[in-house]
């Protein structure tokens, strides 16, 4: 099984799936990896602070030593997070990252999110989350690009994209930019549709990679106010009659409604079947009218924001 | 009748209550001025973009050679438009407003919104607004800044903000500035309180200012479909309540609600009476009970969206 890709502005394609691993345990990220290599999986998405790098590392270098994929055949994605944004952290975290990783260079590097907060020697503590301890740094987001600019230049990341950046920061980011972000990736999902951002982003050539396309499933564990109170989006009548009319799962329904459109998905699962699900976003067409009823259920209802976990910082207001 | 002030940043004193000057017609422009004067105000909001500063200029002009007030008495606030962002343009056009003015400072100048427009001449147009031709400006927002320090260098402006910033470009501007903002105007109501912005701005010694603390009710003429479909604020039964138990009118509590939370407002009104009731902020207080109950009403309804106009930057998303 394969998966289709888009070729983004930097000139590399991209899988329109990809493998999640925010809250992959490291006890199982290895053998998660080279499954979901072996089951067809070309794209991963992790970061520093998901804190598994090395666990990841290890299941993407059993796949090369068996033979099953060659490095070129994957794009590896990850990102910069954001106690490391001053531009002199920047080369040394990422090859941090890469040497955790196994890795000589990555697909793509994201600015985690759009604020420094102030370094944290990784000495010291290693990812460090803004729950543990929340001041935040000095370095401005052009000065944080342009660092990324050179890692580009170095020869050690081939795509550099934004992540959670919204209007404002992406049209001033355009404005400074040598290199324009390849891609944004945002909440995206039925009940945040996002639209202006997603046009706005298109129409300048920029990729958009929704995460959490289940809504507020991933959000349940972390104990959060809006998700508890959500209807589960695979229980929304709409989402279950396309399901069924195609004779798939609502949470394939809620992949093909993203990928039909062009913006790529990174779900995450740890169970053999959804891994192959998740990736089938050929095998099945949604009409217009589908993708118009789904999209319908926007309510600009959002999941992911680190003023939950105390960030000064109202990323999203 | 004196309004109370606050202290901003800068070290000077800004009003609570200001008039606002936004969509008053030029040919009242001058006897409003004049008039709000004579009734006490002190503060006036206005910006290249509203279209009536030589008509505003001609009010503080007559004023000044009636002896009502001084220059110094009043607080004269302005706005960078989109069109003039690149720094080049920044230092002369605020002159050829302050020329409109009759004016040689202003007590306070914004950048408008977070977006660059491209240069329009002002021998071709002026203002431009964004509905005559839209198209991105290069500056970036960073430039556009250290321009509006120039500018208190120079003694043109006595202190300078951001308008309509949200919580990433505030941040972002915060690592850059050299002069940081003393206030930052955002569309404000009980429909729209936008809490954690508020709050980070103040925790960062940021006034705010309200703009449309009415709501709906600017945006009705404008032919809004949310204002349309809005229940007006003073039509809010929580509202109304309030008011007859202060015996105060709806539009007074609206404006309480802020200014006794230390946010500023730049009401309008052409109307003796209501020019009088806008400017009573201490002539009642309200419980805190009732702060919180109108507070209640806030359900993230935004009437002032540049995407309304076809601006092709999603400014709020």
């Amino acid at each position: 099984m394969s998966s289709s890709t888009v070729k983004l502005n930097s000139g590399h394609e991209m899988p329109l799936v990809g493998l999640g691993l925010w809250k992959v345990d490291g006890a199982v990220a290895p053998d998660l990896v080279y499954e979901a290599i072996k089951t067809g999986y070309r794209c991963f998405d992790g970061a520093a602070i998901y804190g598994n790098e090395k666990e990841v590392g290890r299941g993407f270098a059993r796949a090369f030593k068996d033979g099953l994929v060659t490095r070129a055949d994957l794009f590896i994605v990850s990102k910069l997070w954001c106690t490391f944004h001053d531009p002199a952290h920047v080369g040394p975290i990422l090859k941090r990252q890469l040497a955790d990783l196994q890795l000589d260079y990555l697909d793509l590097y994201y600015i985690h999110f759009p604020f420094a907060m102030a370094y944290v020697d990784p000495a010291v503590r290693y990812p460090s989350a803004w729950s543990d301890e929340f001041a935040p740094g000095t370095a401005t987001l052009e000065a944080t690009w342009h660092a990324m600019e050179d890692v580009v230049a170095q020869g050690l990341v081939r795509s550099i994209g934004v992540s959670n950046y919204n209007g404002q920061t992406l049209s001033d980011l355009f404005n400074y930019a040598k290199i324009r972000p390849a891609v944004l990736q945002i909440e995206h999902h039925p009940y945040l549709t996002q639209e202006p951002l997603v046009k706005f982003a298109r129409s300048n050539g920029v990729q958009i990679t929704a995460y959490s396309s289940f809504g507020s499933l991933s959000f349940l564990e972390l104990d959060n106010p809006r998700a508890k109170n959500a209807v589960p989006l695979t229980e929304q009548e709409v989402i279950k009659k396309v399901a069924a009319a195609h004779e798939k799962t609502p949470a394939q329904v809620l992949l093909r409604w993203s990928t039909q459109r062009g913006v790529a998905v990174i779900p995450k699962s740890s169970n053999k079947t959804r891994l192959e699900q998740n990736l089938d976003v050929t095998g099945f067409t949604l009409s217009e009218e589908e993708i118009e009823a789904i999209s319908g259920l926007d309510k600009g209802l959002r999941f992911n924001d680190p003023l939950d976990d105390g960030v000064a910082i109202p990323v999203f207001a």
